[in-house]
């Protein structure tokens, strides 16, 4: 399958693109080869690689907007968790095709996933063509968080992640928390990651609180006590990571851990902001993420750019400690390093998981800064085309199956279980 | 002139909506009536105030994303005001249209205004349909901002803020800020709203700086030195307020100001944040506004009021400190208040400035509760149908002449003098 786009952006300069299989292959003026399909960006295009949520639990989607503006506690154990327990495989399905859906719309073309019902994760994946890490969950309390459950998915769905480059769907091991998941079984769930070559994806120091009862418990704070059980190493992801000392942020550092910004969740809870210019200068791999659309209430990772500079500029009140061009590569390239996707830039050789965003709508007007539109300008309704691994996903705004997938989906959740 | 609208959601009920002239003339089931024009939300649609944007700079948005992330005063100094001062009459005329095209896209009918070249802005309101308070500025370090000029200019556009309600322009006296218009000319213009009746609408303590400057040269802080000149009323709109002490914000709520909350624009330029929380349980009229699109860098109002709601939760370090509905209501109900209109609400008699939402966009499901969607969920995508006094400004997305508009303003303004 060739996919050839012309004129469109890149940079400065008015390129061709030529894409062949999951992959560009070409990138220069007046390519003007055979393909399967072509775009005309009409010079009226630009072309960026398709943006990576780092951290997310998309089928919680299902809970947006479901109650709102409450303390945290009486939020989860109120409102959500007496419904996530009467959640079934079905509803996790739809839920993740609806959030997909959304992210598609919004120019993301790879997620970080961590949500219970993986099986029903990788289908909708695999159907909607998106990427996705999909994290197998460990949760001490719950049958469906176990071990056991770990490495019985692994080894039903390891030859996905074993197979080439350009696969939609790789794996995590993701123990929720330093609080939800014993010491055992973090070591535990270390070593299968690096025996087999797997992802770490957990949440970290997102609250005060996570790090008051670390304290007491393991006389430590998180990071402290992650590295004195061996736990870190550059296959870790951490979520949040709002409450981090400078001697955490070093350890961090020395370990090669990748961290995931959610500024939107973090202040819609009020959890805290993330330390940016303690970390800024420093080699850590920083991305971004928004969490899930419950406590977001949204997967646009335009929209979580934003508020990510902004919150950063009122925080440390300075205008200048971060740039469009900074938190931009979060949500690309820092994306692609951490969740180790050949993507997030568009370069001969990446993959082709790019995003065209139309010239000609007014949040991209004037045109002194690409980036800096993207950023602050409320992009989302430009993006225009989605490719995601050599595949067409959304053509001039219209996703193929969207109205199927939504009506669908609202009859079969319209009397589910957990909405009583 | 009559609009019929059928089968929209307004709270938990399907009704039918008859617009007659500018008004909401009926609004009931079934209604079966005569009408020039007939829109059907078959029940698939909601329907919204238009929102109200009660403090910006539209045609700014020709700077938009000109020079970012640089401190205030080298972005103002060596970005901003080389190029204001070469702006011409056409260039504030296109740019204002351009604003409005954003604002009717994103659901917004009312916006209050200050900026240079009062007759262009007008011209732009009027051909656009939108509402407009259009500020009549002054500046004393500039032939603009003369009172001579304010007189001027009032006295030919007068008989646009006599007629009776329903008229899109009206006006206020907007003297920049204490610290650029002197006592006098503050006096003056207190004095001349009064005669005529119209608005004031001023910057307030955005910065720190301000406060500093006025302690210094009047020993006393901006409230109480415009307290002491008897500048305070109910005729008083006051953008930013950021550095208010509870002594100040007592004096504001004895006189009945209105003040506008301006989130992003106060987070993107480290100004401070709006102190809510002090403000809350008072009786004092909080509206919302964007600030002028080059330091937003929008106009769209969905995403200033997540923005404004997640603000105050993270700054408070307490999620229920703001809740959605809050927020919405500023951006409606309060900014029609303040600018003195009969809008905000859907009711019979208020002026037909309404919005239709899709309620298929995937950002609006699930479908619990609408308030919340609109303001956490990224909503600007699901404005359908704009209507602004009786007149449709935008159908199925459509706006005429947008495509047009995007045209000209894109050649007009390709070789303007404050580019190079």
């Amino acid at each position: 399958m060739k996919i050839l786009i012309k004129n469109v952006i890149l940079g400065k300069r008015k390129v061709d693109i030529l894409i062949e299989g999951e992959k560009i292959s070409k990138i220069g003026k007046n390519l003007n080869l055979r393909a399967d399909e072509k775009i005309d960006g009409k010079g009226e295009k630009a072309v960026i690689p398709g943006l990576i949520n780092c951290h997310t639990h998309s089928a919680m989607i299902l809970f947006r907007g479901l109650a709102e503006d409450l303390p945290l506690k009486d939020w989860l154990e109120k409102e959500i968790w007496p419904r996530e327990s009467k959640l079934t495989e079905d509803d996790v399905y739809w839920g993740t095709k609806l959030a997909i859906l959304e992210m598609i719309k919004s120019g993301t073309t790879t997620f970080n996933e961590m949500y219970w019902f993986e099986e029903a994760q990788i289908e909708a994946v695999k159907e909607m063509g998106i990427r996705a890490n999909i994290g197998l969950v460990m949760l001490d309390f719950l049958p469906t968080g176990s071990k056991e459950k770990v490495e019985k998915l692994y080894l039903k769905f390891s030859h996905l992640a074993t197979q080439p480059l350009g696969h939609l769907v790789t794996f995590s091991i993701a123990p929720h928390a330093i609080y939800t998941v014993s010491k055992e079984n973090l070591i535990w769930a270390k070593n299968f990651a690096k025996r087999h070559k797997l992802l770490i994806h957990m949440h970290l120091s997102e609250t005060e609180k996570e790090v008051k009862d670390c304290l007491k418990k393991y006389k430590m704070r998180p990071v402290e006590f992650l590295e004195k059980i061996g736990f870190l190493n550059k296959n870790c992801v951490f979520a949040h990571c709002v409450w981090l000392e400078n001697k955490e942020i070093e350890i961090l550092e020395k370990r090669g851990c990748s961290l995931v910004y959610n500024p939107t969740s973090n202040m819609k809870l009020a959890s805290g902001v993330f330390p940016w210019k303690k970390i800024k200068g420093r080699k850590i791999n920083v991305c971004l993420g928004t969490d899930g659309p419950a406590s977001n209430n949204s997967l646009n990772l335009f929209s979580e750019m934003k508020i990510g500079a902004i919150l950063q500029k009122i925080e440390n009140k300075n205008p200048t400690v971060i740039s469009a061009k900074e938190i931009f590569q979060m949500a690309t390239k820092n994306g692609a390093k951490a969740l180790r996707i050949n993507a997030g830039e568009i370069k001969v050789g990446r993959l082709a998981d790019l995003v065209l965003i139309d010239l000609n709508k007014i949040e991209m007007f004037p045109e002194y800064d690409l980036i800096s539109n993207l950023v602050y300008s409320d992009a989302k309704n430009c993006v225009s085309d989605v490719i995601c691994n050599g595949k067409i996903l959304m053509r001039e705004g219209k996703i193929e199956e969207e109205e199927k997938i939504l009506k669908i989906a609202n009859c079969r959740l319209q009397n589910a279980n957990w909405k009583k």
